[in-house]
């Protein structure tokens, strides 16, 4: 059978294992690899950070898209990787170990997990994570492709950077992409071709398909003293909500600052006919950070202020504000939980 | 709306969560638990064990068999955590965190969700892991059920037992049961009603849906000195040619010792028109364990001897034998990777 029309069910277990593994980078960190029951790994503070994020077929991803995009094996590789390392970064951790769960229909060409290996193993290595290392897996049959990473990580003696933590008077402060992943989901979403795009439209589409998280900002958050952080994977209103709840507090947003974040995504605006501003406050999956560190200190490289921690007087609503004003009055709260 | 129609697709994510988060236990190696983007916990000697596993609907379980029976959520969050802690046992190791990623369909009852979150809890205590607590999840939607989940554990100061440590002159034994799962999926299966089954058959059933790994039985095989393990969770030959390769050896089984394993199936055979061997060797889900001793010693509590390790003169085949003739000429290769 030519190499290109294979599909799994086409091979044994163990030979597309084999197709998979030196695919895969080593680290340190991995003690004892795939191949036995679990997996041995090192956690030099005796403590480990652990999370799981899935990605299901026609719900995180479509194999082909409206506008003529076809997601690849490597794209959602490097997305699993992204997301989950992403996790880490956000509790000021860096990621050890990755284990990986494929459910793949039986059709699926072998091509395409060869190429989701290649994904994981770029991002691990373009987003500077390369102590991390895939540890173990599972490989089974399912209807659709989904895709479970579980991800262990080090705080490296340190404490967790939780989301409960800001109080009045924090600077609030972003590091990373806004809005970017969801301009992106817009454009593969539209009927306007991918041919027809500039570089600057599929720049976004990139950032939808293979997410850049800044994997640096979160152990430096962490040194400099975050007083809270979490990932913004849902949203920056929904995550800030999020954030806001845990510690009590209200997070007011300048608008200025926010309409940095949708100068990028404005000639995508314009061709779809939407508002920037939406993506940059509703848009998930840059993978971005928000975090909250006391007035008056140097912001860690990375950051950029885009608000005040301010006290929660009023304690209903989604505890965001833009300019003083309630953001769930702005016309965003269909992106509230 | 009557809360037995509730779907989850009725619920936001928050309130799903409300109703599962009181349903796990919690357990002191969890130093953060859900709630924020990873949760920390507790790695004692400075090194975790980490392994995953899927179960998707229609391949591991179906939601209504042939027989009649339905597989609840609480069967499927059962074997979730049974089959998790078990790749632990068989490293000799003891979990101490669970991750869960649950796909669902939007339609699925809220019910069933409650009971998957209540199976989980019931095998962790049922099964002695009590210090092993679910740390993090994610939720999603998927045309299908899949559920995955990721384990933790802790080898408390010692050393893994690999699949690769068995030599000529040890001892092979097993512990739990074997072929009590693959009966139970072929009563499940089968066109005999689940009401004309005797206890006996429908304890088979149970072993499949709420399998029963014998978790003690992992550590003190480590400390007695077991050369070899691992768990037999694709059949005792396949999983046996698994230890033998890595090994270099040849595994010799003793029929009359393999007999005694196929007793308590022989009604659930005559039933079916089967060969209950059949069931013994080529059987997985289970979850009991292989494993190799150095000869002499006194077995640990519950492990049985059922033959013993010889050198491989001639290393092509399985690498398993049955009372001297290869087990891929008794009938039994179709088993083989």
């Amino acid at each position: 059978m030519p190499e290109e029309q294979l599909a799994v069910s086409d091979l044994s277990e163990p030979e597309l294992l084999a197709r998979i593994f030196p695919r895969l980078n080593s680290s340190s960190s991995m003690l004892l690899g795939p191949g036995d029951d679990a997996a041995l790994i090192a956690a030099p503070d005796g403590r480990a950070l652990i999370s799981i994020d899935t990605q299901t077929q026609d719900q995180d991803f479509r194999l082909e898209w409206n506008n003529g995009y076809r997601t690849t094996g490597f794209d959602v590789g490097w997305k699993a990787a992204a997301q989950n390392l992403s996790d880490i970064n956000a509790m000021g951790g860096r990621a050890t170990s990755l284990v990986v769960s494929l459910t793949l229909p039986p059709a699926t060409p072998v091509g395409w997990v060869e190429e989701f290996a290649d994904g994981l193993t770029a991002a691990i290595a373009a987003l500077g994570a390369e102590e991390c290392s895939v540890a173990g897996g599972d490989l089974g049959r399912g209807r659709e492709i989904t895709v479970t990473v579980a991800v262990v990580g080090t705080l490296s003696g340190g404490e967790p950077v939780l989301r409960s933590g800001a109080v009045p008077g924090d600077v609030v402060a972003v590091a990373g992409t806004l809005g970017r992943a969801a301009a992106g989901w817009a454009l593969l979403e539209s009927s306007v071709p991918i041919e027809r795009l500039t570089a600057t439209e599929r720049a976004l589409i990139d950032r939808q398909c293979r997410p850049e998280p800044p994997l640096q900002a979160g152990p430096l958050a962490a040194r400099t003293g975050a007083t809270a952080m979490l990932d913004i994977s849902d949203g920056l209103l929904r995550d800030a909500g999020r954030l806001a709840k845990a510690s009590n507090v209200v997070l007011d947003f300048d608008p200025k600052a926010l309409a940095l974040h949708a100068r990028p995504l404005e000639s995508a605006a314009v061709l779809l006919g939407v508002e920037p501003m939406f993506w940059v406050l509703g848009g998930g999956e840059d993978h971005g950070l928000l975090a909250t560190f006391p007035a008056g200190i140097q912001l860690p490289q990375g950051f950029t202020a885009i608000g005040s921690v301010q006290a929660d007087v009023m304690p209903s609503g989604t505890g965001v504000r833009i300019a003083g004003q309630a953001a769930d009055t702005v016309g965003w709260d269909h992106f509230a939980d």
